[in-house]
């Protein structure tokens, strides 16, 4: 088969004595922005999930584009691989060292390059976090609206595709990022794109690195759109009888095309959890979160329509508040469901899970779940952003409970082959990772997987660019 | 250097006699589906614009993807070219066929195979026109929003990653195609996602495809998302003093947030070519045309905001009107305003141009650009997307002489350079296809452009794929 050379794929990259010797080398150049202490390195590894913690054999703080170069080519010439990192949010086990290698920190790399507000556009360096841009472009009157919940990096949400809560109006990374530079696993720095909101001018590199998750070069500046700070913003709850009545409540919602900014489910069990956790006193029954955006009539319009479409299918009231505070205490406590789940069962570990569905399936996806849940015996609470048909389900593992183990990995395979039958994704916005490796070829194909393993072994010769992560080499 | 392994490239596929025995082995299975009349094969070469008309060898008209693979793979086993036809409207000689070889024209190919519109998508074959897929959506009260103004195949726009009038509000085929069915250099069929709105799983090849132009693969099947069609939609056009009154317009209107669905600018000239061509008795004056989406009271809403930003510049009265009829009117002459351009000059060819810069830089390129035009003693009327900053001036030059001829083709190099300088694309939406080759490596650079022909190499290691387009190989 043409595509598929396999055998001339070196697979290990990262030979214990060419990586120590590149770490010399970087100390070298670098001093003491090269750590290898074992705390600093295992922080570097996967840490949030139930994925091992693999730690890189060194991590290195760049702070220019230059020195990622140099750093690159350092490494490149050990064959040792290269890990970025931001700030280690992720939850697929992207930012571990299965082979070893170098761990780039982009912490240093964090400053606003421009703002351009004539042209709604803004250059950054990878390792600014979402929270400090945005307060750093509130006073032009513009935001950056992709929202994972954490507050990850910048160049971190670019390698993973990532979206979140406010995707299902102004999309996800994908359609946020207008040009990226990056350095390849040569060394060389790559511009994708220049700063025009559109071109036709080649192929879309911009594109191609998105979501690559640091397999194929090393982002070190982004060129990202912003929009305007709406005029007017209404949040609110809206409880529902069932969370099949949630997710017809969003379809509805979606096909009569009211612009909702923000479209959020949780199950009872999730806000229970909020409860605990932000003493939100929310009643616990299966409910949305919702944020329009727009002008003050705008808002009151698509607010009205909602709350009427939730009332046909027995929900309601929709209370919604225009007032900054309690949007604030709202959207802070779903941003933390997740780390809030912990408390339902202190102690456990995270099992995270991120399916997305054509939204007719939704809610026939999420109820087929929901009894998977309850004949698994696992406690799993659900929220979704289910204007786009992605929900998760935090498993909250003992993972001292090998019967229990067995049964949360067991239930994660049914929920992405269930996604599967739908015609889903096993991940609409948490990236592959290690994790999700095993899906690839069941969404994909064959051919479409033999594809990206050509791409990544044309870019990536040697296979240092983080190792082990999207595509399979054996 | 790792990424350019030049030499190992094969430039020249094409050999006629190779060329020959594919049509023969394609004649074997495809019977009078295979055409090498004269007159059809140049139909299949570039015939809108200056660049040269240069046919296929032969016209093949499949049926089915399976058709698809088994042209794909007799023209693989004998190195002969393929080149993808939808309706032969693009504008940079992507149909043409420098090294000859095998046209497939997707006209048979033009079924809708499903709509899905609670999830607002279609699943469609690419020879479908665009005005055909929104007849048979109207219905459903859904529509495919993307609108290059020509009546385009689907696959083609995917394939430039096209856009037009509507992409302020919609954006581009980048982001409105969901997945898509590829036919590789090797016969193999890739499916590049699943029908979910939004996935991280792995590379995104739609994108790598779309924008492609051939080179990379064939597309047989698209899944589009679809747009609900808008309550209420209100056009209409606003005459200003300057063209740069145009621009600050449009700037101030995508600013301040008015979710404008088309804003389309013509200069005087445009203006009278519409008027001879459409009878619309405008006055000839630089004016905007435009339209609202949404409900009732959000169109009023807009369009009053769009007003007064119009008067605060001199401009208007901007008249507005929700009656179809007259919405149509007004863009059947946008859209004829390309073709209305020959009656300014009878006899003459297109030489079309197509940069887009930030918008900030909008409306100092544009007038830069009418200067130009008057230095240098062309008839080019301006028209442009400018909400996305994109504009076109349509030379129309006597092919004849040769002064003017060399006077058009240096008034394009240096609108590009012009757009280049000012952060620019050389292509917004037209693609690159032969005639913007040479300006890729000024907007990208030595190391994208080297990660582009690595990928090609790698996707088409016999240059078989729409060779001669995008990627130079010398």
């Amino acid at each position: 088969m043409v595509l598929a050379v396999k055998e001339n794929f070196p697979q290990a990259a990262g030979d214990p004595k060419a990586v120590a010797a590149a770490i010399t080398a970087l100390t070298a150049s670098f001093g003491n922005r090269v750590v290898t202490s074992r705390a600093v390195r295992e922080q570097h590894g996967n840490t949030l999930t139930w994925i091992a913690n693999q730690p890189p054999d060194a991590v290195v703080f760049p702070q220019s584009t230059e020195d990622v170069q140099a750093i690159v080519r350092i490494c490149a010439s050990h064959h040792a691989p290269i890990i970025p990192f931001g700030t280690g949010t992720s939850l697929e086990g992207h930012v571990n060292a299965p082979q070893g290698g170098v761990s780039i920190d982009f912490r240093d790399m964090n400053k606003v390059l421009a703002v351009h507000v004539e042209d709604l556009d803004c250059v950054i360096e990878p390792g600014i976090q979402r929270k400090a841009l945005n307060e750093y472009l509130r006073d032009q009157g513009v935001f950056f609206p992709i929202d994972p919940g954490a507050d990850a990096s910048l160049g971190g949400m670019a390698a993973t595709r990532c979206s979140g809560t406010n995707a299902v109006r102004y999309g996800t990374m994908k359609d946020n990022v207008i040009a990226l530079k990056v350095v390849l696993a040569n060394g060389e720095l790559m511009t994708t794109a220049r700063r025009a909101k559109k071109t036709s001018a080649g192929y879309d590199l911009t594109r191609l690195i998105i979501g690559s998750e640091g397999t194929l070069g090393v982002i070190t500046e982004l060129t990202l759109k912003l929009a305007g700070i709406p005029e007017a913003i209404a949040a609110g709850v809206c409880p529902f009888p069932t969370v099949e009545a949630c997710c017809n409540a969003t379809i509805q919602t979606i096909q009569s095309g009211i612009p909702v900014a923000r479209i959020e489910l949780l199950d009872a069990l999730q806000v229970k959890a909020v409860n605990l956790h932000s003493k939100l006193g929310l009643p616990e029954t299966p409910m949305l979160f919702l944020e329009f955006h727009g002008t003050d009539a705008s808002v009151a319009e698509q607010s009205r329509r909602f709350g009427e479409i939730a009332h046909d299918l027995g929900g309601g009231p929709f209370d919604w508040a225009t007032q900054p505070e309690d949007r604030t205490r709202l959207w802070e406590a779903r941003h933390h469901a997740a780390l809030s789940n912990i408390a339902l069962r202190p102690g456990s570990t995270i099992v995270p899970t991120d399916v997305c569905v054509p939204i007719s399936r939704l809610a026939e996806c999420v109820t087929a779940t929901q009894r998977d849940i309850a004949e698994s015996r696992l406690v799993a609470p659900i929220v979704g952003h289910v204007g786009d048909g992605n929900f998760h389900l935090t498993m909250l593992v003992d993972m001292s409970d090998a019967d229990e183990v067995r049964r949360a990995k067991d239930l994660s395979e049914r929920l992405v082959e269930r996604s599967l039958a739908m015609d889903g994704t096993c991940t609409g916005e948490h990236g592959i990772g290690q994790g999700k490796m095993k899906y690839l070829l069941a969404e994909h194909g064959a051919a479409a997987l033999s594809v990206m393993s050509t791409i990544k072994r044309a870019l990536d010769p040697h296979n240092i660019m983080n190792p082990g992560k999207i595509v399979t080499l054996a």
